[in-house]
């Protein structure tokens, strides 16, 4: 069985749990190199892991154990780093969002594609094995025509105004997961309305013009309707459920509970919840780059491409002027991305 | 303990309900007469439940035994009976919808409250344990802030075309009941988003002008935000669960399965799901006669009364608007029902 | 519908849920007449029923309201009251325990049956829709071969000691209900091994010389194995839930919870737990009333009969008897009750 | 943050989860060398996982690579290999049973013991994190004084007649995995009642005088009592699930399902089950091999020592003994292992 090492760039939270998963539970990824402009936390993790590490992104893609490479780090970075790995002739596992903005994301899709480079987007739930099971099963036909497609993605409390500045804003930071899930298992998009609230705190989004709360509508070619609910504050844990009702069956993807316990005490039983989304997916960011690294041994179609990206970005800025006209707004696929079709129809 | 003898109006499915709580159930209501147009029908139940019967609503409205009156005929009947019973002096229970249309809804309330009479529409929900349960602890302010709502009502099958054809259109008949329970549990709404499709049917509900599958996206006055999905054919059961995500807790009330037993076969186990409201609501329907003959007997407000009725009127109507539209309807709340805001904000 | 009106002998807590069941929720049976030894008790309850009510047993048995008797009495007069009934010409449902001793639980059920009537005794388990649906697919062969039985029935909070004086003890009041259910599920036993222990109330249970949490094993003829579990204190709340395993299907039947919500809070969610055996029972008391008035009206056969009382009576004193010597204790189905098989094999 | 590399002798079965442990999940252990008697299973893996492999166990003890031994060889070599590595120097985690008698298993924790290394034993499942954190609010004493102890172990179907044979009995094999967890949760023994049965085939289990079916009663020396039900064909799947009832709360660890989604169809509603441990334990093994790893590291005592296993396998014993018996094995925890008590008490 042959492996792939793999040129990590980026330590940060994301970079991390990649590194983790590189260093034990992927079994056909591993990790090769370490990069971070920080030359303390390169280190460290160089010498945690065992593995070379480098504060010069030109290294880490000269690297010999750099056999494919993924991008980890902050966000303004992902697209020029992309380019740059593809241009050196490496494949490349870039976490989302590409970019903040249409033409950068479409841009680096492109070099990437001119390069003759494969470019896989960090859309983890596609790579869980309950989503993967449920998917697979809505392809073979088991569930007949979908009717309705409903999705939460929930966090549990706000992060740092630092963070909400630099995020893109809640549709394109949040919601854009349940947008490529939607797309997945349903199908292309023709319709998207948005609306949003500020409800944790509504000044503290008001200042940065942004949403804590959101309810998303979409329309989808085949005639089916989804629904998407999002929160950056839940208060009671972390959620992510879908269900996707169909003419034959209807699956429903559950939030786990964080251990497999009741806990029973006069009267009542009470369980634990998920606190965040690493608690939610112990498998789905080993299994992402584990399928990464097999589409680059295999020359093989990556499962969330760059247009995938591209595609789930396009809805979420549909669903920001939604939200910030109070209209429909109608999309129509062209194979890259979506534009906007010419009226909307109810 | 005083009990309320009732002369029920109407012996078809619902009457057949209220009857049998009435003869059973029920601790404080108790059934007194019967009335159905047709002799057969009213004779039979009059010598079922042991009570007299009638074909006449006026010698239902005169008998001794008829204290207070419930309507469950078919629609059209609702509000002439309920007038005509109001100003014979009878308090009345009336199925939902009062009327098809606002103003003879609007009418009824008003010549019911001018006769000085109580007036409960049946708006079974509110009186099943689990609802009941969760509205207490959010008026006792365990909740919190309310951010999110979430609602679904689905049937199992579609009904007959004859039926829908009288339905009042989806919005009207199935919607309003979740529309009900959020003002009830959340508060006035300032805007109604409706989509719909028709998807088990297509054909079918294009003749009518109806949809199967909706999805109504609300916003209230405090700023928190709903959603309602809802359709006549899930496929699977019935279905009617909601939750209400708040800044102290969440409320998830399910949808609970047919029998208490799992079944386990090799590498599965499997649950009956619950086929049609009368198996989700075993004690909502005898606690909204209990509850209604106890405010007729205390002289007390009904917990559902003709303005709830007009005003989830008044919301499914907007919902109905906007989904022919496909515009956002901004509403405001009158005291006697909804009226349209001036206009429509993000 | 022809139905039956039951002469109910005794007020207290079992006759009280009796009384509410035949004037609600019962279809076939209905409440005929009342008779409590207290005077008070009885008139309240003829008034609150609307039913004429007596202090006399003869004159309930008398009464042309009495069409068939229901006793409900303190255990002492379980006995004498079926054979009075039966003698009088009336068909009896009698709450378990027929008697403290086998002698008299003998001499009754033989009473009743040269009387040439009807007994029935309440283990109403075996009414409850969970419990009858499993048993029907167990019937229906669906389950295959039963390998092992396994169930728990746990009171919340043990009772004061003056019930448990006269209770007959631990196996005989609580194990009881597990056994007339192993024997509808799974047939007859061979072998009772039974173990006992005071651990809520060490004390108080030796003074009386009771336990107060006990496991008992069956062994069947089939040769399955079957364990039950059982508690006066489990803290939590009423638990009754047990499992069939056999070679084509396993069932579980669970405890179900109070509501049917969840409530969330950070990090936790929980759930409401019943507390009795009426919130766990909410139907199998009145459905096993219109078992008896059915098989009353068609002459057929009862559902559980006096030689059920009888046998799973038996079951109970050699559970007793295991516990008392810490030997296993072989038995032997007669047809009426089980006798000592000669000698114990492993 | 240092880790221990660890010599693995056997590369069967369990030898695979713990190689596959040790070179993915695990972040304490790693694996440092592989030994099979086999030279191409031993090749195959040493390539696999990037390791240096051998035929000889000699080598594999005197390896540089080789911090600390964990053995997963067939049965009958646990414990010669076992004492080898000990008098090498080297720590050993050893797969439980030591032996399939007491004397191997004795003079085993000895010589280790007098060789002054550390022996870890098998028992995953104190390593799981729902058994973990139940058994950390146990000790906390949020659960108080337990009264009743209940576990179910259950394979989904019988292992093949050759495996049996040398299984040292469903007792030995099977039962003493909830023997140790009934000592880790509740304490130590003080009589042990087994019953046997032979369900899924009886010929064949009477043919090795050996069971697929057992309950196994338990007295604590607390007071409290035990019941433990296992099965070697429950059909429907693995199932290994607990409960500790306890005076302030009861927990219950559920056995999980394969996948967190349902599937719907109508009427019913389904879900995968577990089909086996290494399902039922993604966790636990790994957790166990970096807590021995941890343990060596620091010279701190293991978690689930020699004794431990001697006195698990001597419960195990006395469940053997009780149900070729028929009678109940009074048993009195010595410090190293179980002797018999001189008489038995109900």
């Amino acid at each position: 069985m042959s492996t792939l090492r793999i040129g990590l760039a980026g330590l940060g939270r994301m970079g991390r749990i990649h590194a983790d998963n590189l260093a034990g539970r992927c079994s056909t990824a591993r990790l090769g190199v370490v990069f971070d402009a920080d030359p303390a936390v390169a280190r460290e993790a160089g010498e945690r892991y065992g593995v070379p590490w480098t504060v010069s992104y030109e290294e880490l893609l000269a690297h010999p154990a750099t056999e494919a490479v993924a991008v980890a780090t902050p966000t303004g970075a992902h697209a020029p780093m992309t380019v740059a790995a593809a241009r050196a002739g490496r494949d490349v596992f870039c976490e989302k969002p590409i970019a903040l903005d249409r033409a950068t994301t479409v841009e680096t899709v492109e070099e990437v594609r001119r390069a003759g480079m494969l470019l896989q987007v960090g859309f983890h739930r596609r790579f869980d094995p309950d989503w993967a099971a449920v998917a697979e099963r809505i392809r073979a036909g088991e569930l007949g025509e979908v009717a309705l497609f409903r999705s939460s993605l929930r966090d549990m409390a706000s992060p740092p105004a630092s963070f909400l500045a630099g995020s893109g804003g809640f549709f394109r930071d949040v919601t854009v997961h349940d947008l490529d899930v939607a797309r997945w298992l349903v199908g292309e998009v023709v319709e998207v309305t948005a609306h949003g609230a500020a409800v944790s705190d509504p000044e503290g989004f008001a200042a940065v013009g942004d949403v804590d709360t959101a309810v998303v509508v979409l329309r989808f070619a085949s005639g089916a309707l989804g629904v998407i609910d999002n929160s950056r504050a839940s208060g009671y844990g972390y959620e992510c459920s879908t269900e996707v009702m169909g003419s034959r069956a209807t699956a429903r993807i559950d939030n786990p509970y964080r251990r497999g316990y009741e806990w029973r005490t006069p009267g009542l039983t009470s369980r634990d919840l998920v606190a965040d989304f690493q608690e939610r997916y112990p498998l789905a960011y080993a299994a992402e780059l584990d399928a990464f690294a097999r589409a680059v041994l295999d020359r093989s179609p990556v499962r969330v491409s760059g247009e995938d990206a591209l595609a789930a970005f396009d809805l979420a800025e549909a669903a920001d002027e939604s939200w910030r006209t109070g209209r429909t707004v109608a999309v129509r696929y062209t194979g890259t991305g979506y534009a906007r079709a010419s009226e909307v129809s109810a």
